[in-house]
């Protein structure tokens, strides 16, 4: 049983940025929104993909986000800036923040970026791998709805907390991108849905109790990846995201799919410790070393962070992108209410 | 049975630096690194404090690390700095390397410096900490003889690459400083000793088999914690601390408790985000959160990082510091060799 459709990528966008720019949104930002969503799917981050188009709608008929934003630069050095994001949809703003890093890094050699009062920012794989495209290694994390207890606390205090790094190599980039929780949300209800058990150690009950059962578990706490140091980790993304730019701790956020908490990016050229061929050769070695190292039992290869990922895209361009049918359904349900052309089935 | 004297820190301090210096290392030097050594101890950091002193001295005698380091800037601009450590000890060179990024960072609000060729860093949070003495946020990552497969691999690549971040706050700063190993190295060579078993999903044999034999997992390799999100964090490490400073890959770094692989320190200036007390009053309040956050089942409070090792530190610093019978015979035999008098048994 073929429970999914196939679109082509193009076609995903082009919907993509009409359904925004039906619903009033500028046609600049409609189109960073179709980019990014669909680059989602394309790398196989459906979570971070067309998905979203529903929800960050139903964000902005709710209130919870706003269609157009009003941005502005609220403090500014050489090095630093800060935006508030007015509320507005979260991609574009992130997009723009993303460029503003990437210009003064080039002319500093390292810079960051807070952003308070935006939503949902989407993959932040997005940002980073556009700071690479520049030449420069880029971070980028996320506060977001609390959903995670911190190491030894049985309520959520922290969101997913993401942290994306990425490198420039001579060829395709190292991208890194992980929520800090043991888990994504997701997928405890994908488990739900489908009734199977979820691993234990990842999500604690509403009463602070271990549980492997994915109902239990949505109903809970999830708990962070790696015990203690995960904690640690997600614990400074809401200095550094939440608090850094002025923005909203995680526990304040409202929780929805369109609503993220703060956006912060840092940016390091490279250039600036030494010359920029001489770095690409030690990360060829690095690659080397990696992609040569033998397997352990039951692994077939060390993969790159982010090689899944290309392989998935590098399928996806070509033979189309598979839409689940729950998904398919709700993009036709906007497409009926926007009178948006539903991308054609392949 | 007590296995351990108990010494007073600023006798242990007296001890530490006469050895270093009986041993050609500057003054300066010696009395950085005996501050070092037992700041770790008195944060019950122990395998990063004095009995270290053996390991470095064995390290220079070897011709791993040179007594006196030729410290030379080999790059810089306003906000970075590069430095070849000539193969010096690692903590004075560090310390150095950790002033130089907080004044830069006075003056452009992020800055960040590279060290290469350098001994032993010891304990990161000593430069994070001193960061945050300076009201900014630290960030340090080194990495080291490699101990630690990538995930899905069987042989060592990376070190146990540590990172440390902390957080100036109004009372005792957020203090993380974590190896991306799932265990430290020395904990398996102490359940080796105690004929325990070791926790699995930690180690592999040298044949690339999950192993819970402390003894298979010593020969072996380490993996990283929390699966392949830890070694993704791992790689990162490398790039910054390896490669960016133009230093060595884990792979070819020396094993010895002297050795290191590259310093990377990067500083953040709260003022250059926002006002220094509204910073402040919201890691209150996310101080707050997290420790009025309900306990999970079997926890009886939350922790913030760095606060076990508070405690430790406020008892010791009060009641003495223990040291092992083990790490005792091996300063006794420095004490008569070097004709230095051992710190007085309390």
């Amino acid at each position: 049983m073929v429970d999914y459709v196939k679109v082509m990528h193009d076609d995903l966008r082009r919907f993509t940025a009409e359904c925004f720019i039906k619903f009033g949104v500028p046609k600049d930002d409609a189109e960073v929104i179709a980019d990014h969503l669909v680059l989602a799917n394309l790398r196989g981050v459906d979570s971070h993909g067309v998905v979203r188009i529903p929800h960050y709608i139903e964000g902005i008929k709710k209130g919870f986000v706003n269609a157009t934003s009003n941005t502005k630069v609220v403090k500014e050095s050489q090095a630093i800036t800060i935006i508030d994001g007015g509320n507005g949809l979260g991609i574009p703003i992130a997009n723009k923040a993303t460029d503003i890093v990437i210009s003064k890094c080039k002319a500093v050699g390292i810079a960051a970026v807070g952003v308070r009062n935006l939503g949902h920012v989407g993959m932040l794989a997005y940002y980073t791998m556009k700071m690479t495209k520049s030449n420069l290694i880029g971070l980028a994390v996320v506060n977001a709805p609390s959903r995670v207890a911190p190491w030894g606390g049985g309520e959520p205090v922290f969101g997913t907390n993401p942290i994306s790094i990425a490198f420039p190599t001579r060829g395709k980039p190292i991208v890194i991108d992980m929520a800090t929780s043991a888990i994504a949300a997701f997928k405890i209800r994908l488990a739900a849905m489908k009734g199977e058990k979820i691993p234990e150690g990842i999500a604690l009950t509403k009463d602070g109790r271990p549980t492997t059962d994915p109902k239990e578990a949505y109903e809970g706490v999830l708990l962070p990846f790696g015990g203690y140091k995960g904690y640690a980790l997600s614990l400074a993304i809401e200095v550094l995201a939440g608090i850094l730019p002025g923005g909203l701790l995680s526990r304040y956020v409202i929780s929805h799919a369109s609503t993220q908490g703060g956006f912060f990016a840092l940016a390091i050229d490279p250039v600036a410790f030494r010359d920029y061929s001489e770095y690409l050769n030690d990360i060829d070695k690095l690659i080397s070393v990696l992609k040569t190292c033998k397997p352990a039992q039951g692994f077939k290869e060390v993969l790159l962070p982010g090689e899944p990922e290309d392989r998935t895209y590098e399928d996806r361009i070509r033979n189309g992108i598979p839409i689940d049918l729950s998904t398919w359904k709700l993009l036709t349900d906007v497409a009926n209410e926007l009178n948006v052309k539903l991308p054609k089935v392949i």
